[in-house]
Parts: structure tokens; C-alpha cells; sequence
């Protein structure tokens, strides 16, 4: 098992685990990206995602998929991760694991103070081992999201 | 009254509306950043983060500090607004209304579908705001937070 960061040709891959963590979160038919924005998003001269894969016998079968994001109050970048699977054949090795240590890494090594995602509410197995990690939850706060026809309504 | 992008110059502005954001949120303690931290942020050859800001008689007395996240559903950016914050002796003039729409027409006008932030549980003024504007709570998801002592723990 190797651990790297995305390259260039990965992202029909990394597509196919987009795909099966949409299937995993009961909203497969909310997933609109195609492997060419993901090629465009990760590989462009100035990414506005990143990408780091879990590699098995040739075969990318784990996903880290992140962005900067910032803090005021901190004055600097964080690390936000927006999307983590490994497909379903290759749990229970670690990999996901492995995946957050690395950004951890990434975090510490640049000096963000802060390593963030979401989770959904009812996916407690996630929920306990984040708690483990020593993550807190956000409890105080909701993520409010303006998006289709009423962002183009209110921005008029 | 005039909306503009923030310049060079504006950092020292902006980190005093971001100290008084603090205290209005019960976390002066919070803050550690500094008007460079917020210069290097905003002004540097590629921005990690952006800000409009409301000016009125020549004084910056509203911002809205924003960045890029990303969706993978969708393969492009959104707008992540982290900090929107009017002076108190200088609100009920719509200011703040006024930068949300600034930002909404940003993300229409790039092709982003989303805009989001996120609000404390406790304010119930906003909360009610956000929803009379079409936004919807993401009640679903918890954030959670990986940062200092316990980032560099994992990260070993």
C-alpha cells in the first residue's frame, strides 16, 4: 500500500470512488462532476482542490480529497477535507487512517493549527473514531447553504 | 455608502472588525492573527482568502471575509463566506444584507452553485435572516476539528 499525492490520469479514478461515496451517502444522483472538472480542479496551474490517494497493487482504491480554507481569527489556512473513502473491498487495513495521518502531517508540517471535515449525523461508527482522534465536534454551529435557483434569486 | 474589494492598506481595518466579530461572539481570547497576518493573506501573489468590505464617509465599517471551498458532487468551487461582520453604530442601514448579495452575485456570476457560511446556534436573528433569504441548514452534518495539541499528537 503506498500513499501519494494525486497525478495527472488519476481522475477517472478518483471519480469512480466520487461516485461510490455518493452511493455510501443515499444521494448518487447529486453527484454532477465529471472526471474532466476533476482533472481541471486538481491539475490546473493553480489547483483549488487536492488530492491524495491510497494505492494498491497498481490500483487507487482510497481517496483524500481536500481544500484551503481559511481562519481570521488564525490568520492563516486550514485544511479541509471534503471528501474520504476507501472502497468497500479494501476496508479494514488502515487506509483511511493512513489517509488522515498524512494530511495531519500536511497540516503540521505547514503550520495550520487546524484539521476540519464533516460528517453526517447518523454515521456514529465515523462520529466515535473521530472523537478518538482527539477531533471535536462543532456542536454550537449549522452550516447554512444558498445554492440553484434561490442563490440566483438573491443575488439579483 | 459604496461595496468594494478590499486593497492594500484596508488590513488594519479589517483586523479591527475581526477583533470586535470576536467579542461579539463571547471569544476576543480567540484571535491571534495581525494586521500582516491578514495583509500576507489577502494581498499576496495568490490569495488564500478575499474581502469585500463597506465603506462609509472614507471608513471601512462592514466586512465580509471570504475563500473558495469546493464540492466534489459538483467539480467546481463554491463561495465560503467566514466572517461578515457591520459596526454597531452602524447597522440597520441593510450593510450586511448588502455584502451578502455582493458575494451571491460573485458566486452566480462565476458559475459556482453554492454559497455557504456557517452561524451559531444561539443566533436566532440570523439564523431566521438566512432562511427568509432561501439558504438552507445543512442540519445534517457535524464539523469536526482536529487543531493543536491533538493535531500534532495524531499527526506523530
Amino acid at each position: 500500500m503506498i500513499i501519494r499525492e494525486a497525478v495527472l490520469g488519476d481522475e477517472g479514478a478518483i471519480m469512480h470512488l466520487i461516485h461510490e461515496l455518493a452511493i455510501y451517502e443515499k444521494a448518487p444522483e447529486e453527484v454532477f462532476a465529471t472526471a474532466e472538472d476533476i482533472r481541471h480542479s486538481l491539475f490546473q496551474e493553480h489547483p483549488v482542490a487536492f488530492c491524495h490517494v491510497v494505492e494498491v497493487d497498481g490500483q487507487v482504491v482510497g481517496i483524500a480529497l481536500w481544500f484551503l480554507n481559511y481562519s481570521t481569527w488564525l490568520g492563516k489556512p486550514g485544511l479541509y477535507l471534503e471528501d474520504l473513502f476507501v472502497l468497500e473491498d479494501h476496508r479494514g487495513h488502515g487506509y483511511g487512517m493512513a489517509l488522515l495521518k498524512k494530511l495531519a502531517a500536511i497540516a503540521v508540517d505547514r503550520g495550520y493549527d487546524r484539521f476540519q471535515w464533516w460528517v453526517l449525523d447518523w454515521n456514529q461508527p465515523s462520529i466515535d473514531l473521530y472523537k478518538r482522534m482527539g477531533a471535536e465536534p462543532m456542536d454550537e454551529w449549522t452550516t447554512f447553504r444558498l445554492s440553484g435557483d434561490a442563490l440566483r434569486k438573491f443575488a439579483q
